[in-house]
């Protein structure tokens, strides 16, 4: 069979010992069944098509006409768009009237201008916010796929056909958004997706055991018409949400997954350095079999969780008895903390599958109805939530990895002393974002040096940034020594170049 | 001042000559104001603090529990979600009574898997979409932050109340989603975000001329009631936008600005192989004093415009009077040709500045109202466009940085003469995602081996991966050679591992 017949495009066979370029005869070391010049035009051609004026790293050139040529690759921290709201009168009036600041973060991320209220529940992310959550999806990602997940992406106009057939419609009451289009037609605003997911999957006819699991998610905005929006980030009507589906030819094997993505939860908030504590949890309006909520311990949580400290036990007090004071499993006495929920995980067995006739052929040849998990990471909530619990009172903490920029430079003041070594902040960032490429991009210079090097200082600081090197005092020695500061370890090094960029090297990125 | 004074964390500082770890007296030659021994152990602080089971470049191991462990690494295609709809009929019954396969980029998204209907207007985006969109999100982000963009994130839910502001909430009619929350609030879906981001650039009230321009921008999903949505992804009801916005101190930086947006956009276009027309066009109902269009020429495109073939005008038709034969610029005959609009420029003046009072202080101390442009590019409609443009009757055709994935290999048969090399494929993959390292998480392997060769190629090429590789009859030579189809140049090679590597190494991916 000539598979080039079937094919439509122009296409070239090489059958002989000979390049099929200029014909000439194959000395077999040359690794290809074309002469040397015949590969070396081959590749020439791929170069061509590869040729454009970007490298592969994504790091471009700067074209932005209002830099001066040499800046054209740094950033300068002047022209971010950031909207501060420094006092707090400016940060409360934001708000609106019946606006509350009800917990750190919020204030934090309103002062510094990282958010800013669109409409009740709802705001702007704005450029450092965006930032951090990129890299949040980018470790999620990760996560989810080194467990074989599959990212989709699914609308947010839900038909309501799917949720009346599993009586969600009228279940989930007002915390549904809903609309209706031109032609009458009703829809909700996908708060999560079992519905949509598990029609899907069902679409598939021929789906055999031998392809699954399939663990399949999302990273999207959800809507859910809180009755009161508050805590900013942390409850919101208008949110990005992870959400995982997944399906199983068994209860055994979906139990299996569902150790496994409760394994990919832990390993990424160990990344995060968040301590997330595993509860016992109660199924809710999603349903199923068995459920864990992940908490994060803090003031601020709305929920209430025990754990024993004797045993492993843990678990939402909704799912206890009010007066129960000991753990069920050792009788220990237990200890009651409160915690927001981050991530979410339901075993729902074939509650949705049964509904949407979502069947695979099992072993035997027969159909059978997937078993079903569902997996939430209220991805929004894990930013404003890590703020929360790692910053102080009046300084923003992130979690090294979702830090929006590494590196904060400071030159020296304008007119000051130590101003003859002003470009040495220069040469640094450029020898940084050579000699460390994964910090191409992650480091940003303060170039409002028409205030001091104190006052700048004291702003990194608040915004968090994982390192701010200044020039300073020492930049005029011989070697020129930089003023390190680690942010998340609270240490001060003096380093000369190399010793920056020693250190730097040990940074990772996402 | 001492600066560590004012900080909130535990500071260490150090303005002595010893190591401020374990009071040595510093050898300058360290390179850092440690000696050795604290250098040493401030970076296994950092190196500690970095301990995690993940590599720095995002490629962490598959701990997929249904992976035999050797082969934890590699992607199986039998795995992939995707469901196939090879059969006519079996499309056609997709999108339902009314639904229509208006085009070949539908019609093939549909048939293998790409997409799969939502509701009218709506669809799934399957895995490989998704991973082709989130390339093109990636050289778009390049792109736009090339020229100084900086992303943001504005909600869906927009507040009735801002587009009442600018009388858009009328004149849209029914095009815009509109809804109601539990409090009777009103809000629309927002199909584009002049209102929004002019109200949040006037929150910002001592916003100086200095640090204009500002580029922002966001690549979310929108809202249209189109009433008779069509064509796929060409023409949804819900789909992803680049929309950006630009603030600038005076009309002619903001048409500095104007052209250096165009710029990116045919950059991007032209990295893409899409070779785009950009035409005058009218400013609808976003208004504003300029507007283009790049057009794609397609045959299934709704626009019609013209262009002269003896200078450099072109405009969309309705720019002109319909008996316009002639060009307005040189009187040359103007050649009519039907596109789609794939992205659209607009010189706002102060259209919304003026109603939102989006001011800075200029040059002069005064408050004077922002100059300001906005600019689309259809995220999911490019994708489908180019599928449109590239592809045969019956083969998809990538652009190649938006290729799901790079390379597909293809073992022998099971039971073949082949079979004996068989895990030279396995090999082979390990090999390119080592000695390649862009290429990880780009290469495919096409397990499904009770499949002969040349059905699994068959399925390849209708799939577009760029390069094919199969272990064939040449690969019992010894040197074992590889069959290299390289589908995006028609061309077919005999390549030994070596060769493989060198050929990919030139792939560029994003």
């Amino acid at each position: 069979m000539c598979r080039a017949n079937k094919m439509s495009v122009r296409l070239l066979r090489n059958t002989e010992d000979n390049c099929h370029h200029c014909g000439s005869f194959l000395a077999s070391s040359t690794g290809a069944s074309l002469c040397w010049g015949g590969m070396e035009r081959l590749l020439a051609r791929f170069r061509a098509l590869a040729t454009c004026s970007h490298q592969l790293s994504g790091y471009i050139p700067c074209r932005f006409h209002h830099c001066a040529p040499g800046r054209g690759k740094r950033l300068m921290l002047s022209r971010v768009f950031q909207p501060q709201n420094l006092r707090e009168d400016q940060v409360l009036s934001l708000e609106g009237k019946s606006g509350d600041l009800t917990c750190k973060s919020q204030r934090l991320m309103l002062q510094v201008g990282l958010i800013h209220p669109a409409s009740s529940g709802c705001y702007h992310l704005l450029p450092y916010t965006v930032r951090a959550m990129e890299k949040l999806v980018r470790v999620i990602d990760q996560e989810m796929q080194a467990i074989g997940g599959q990212k989709v992406n699914m609308p947010s106009l839900s038909p309501a056909e799917l949720w009346r057939a599993t009586n969600r419609w009228d279940l989930m009451g007002k915390e549904l958004l809903k609309l209706r289009d031109r032609h009458g037609k009703e829809y909700c605003l996908g708060p999560t997706h079992e519905e949509a997911i598990t029609a899907l999957v069902a679409s598939q006819k021929t789906l055999s055991y031998k392809q699954l699991p399939f663990l399949l998610y999302q990273v999207t905005r959800k809507f859910r018409d809180e009755p009161r929006p508050r805590f900013g980030l942390l409850r919101g009507r208008e949110f990005y949400m992870k959400d995982m589906y997944t399906f199983d030819s068994s209860p055994e094997a979906a139990r299996q997954t569902y150790s496994l993505v409760c394994d990919a939860y832990n390993s990424l908030f160990d990344r995060l350095g968040l301590q997330c504590v595993k509860v016992q949890a109660d199924v809710g309006s999603i349903g199923g079999m068995m459920s864990h909520e992940f908490q994060l311990p803090m003031d601020v949580g709305e929920d209430q969780f025990a754990v024993c400290p004797s045993c492993s036990f843990s678990a939402n007090m909704e799912t206890l008895d009010l007066s129960q004071r000991n753990c069920p499993a050792c009788q220990g006495p237990l200890t009651k903390t409160k915690g927001i929920e981050v991530g979410h995980t339901f075993y729902l067995g074939t509650k949705y599958s049964s509904i949407f006739n979502a069947q695979f052929i099992n072993v035997h040849g027969k159909p059978s109805l997937a078993e079903m998990g569902c997996y939430g990471l209220g991805v929004t909530r894990i930013l404003a939530a890590a703020i929360e619990v790692l910053s102080t009172e009046d300084c923003i903490r992130w979690p090294g990895l979702l830090a929006p920029y590494q590196v904060c430079l400071i030159p020296p003041k304008k007119g000051s002393k130590e101003a003859v070594a002003a470009e040495l902040t220069g040469h640094l960032y450029d020898h940084i974002t050579e000699a460390v490429p994964p910090l191409r991009g992650e480091v940003l210079l303060d170039d409002r040096t028409h205030l001091t090097i104190g006052n700048r200082l004291k702003d990194a600081n608040k915004f968090g940034y994982p390192f701010v090197i200044i020039t300073g005092k020492r930049a005029l020695e011989d070697p020129a020594h930089f003023e390190v500061w680690c942010q998340n370890t609270g240490e001060v090094v003096f380093l000369t170049k190399e010793g920056v960029i020693e250190l730097l090297s040990q940074v990772q990125v996402v």
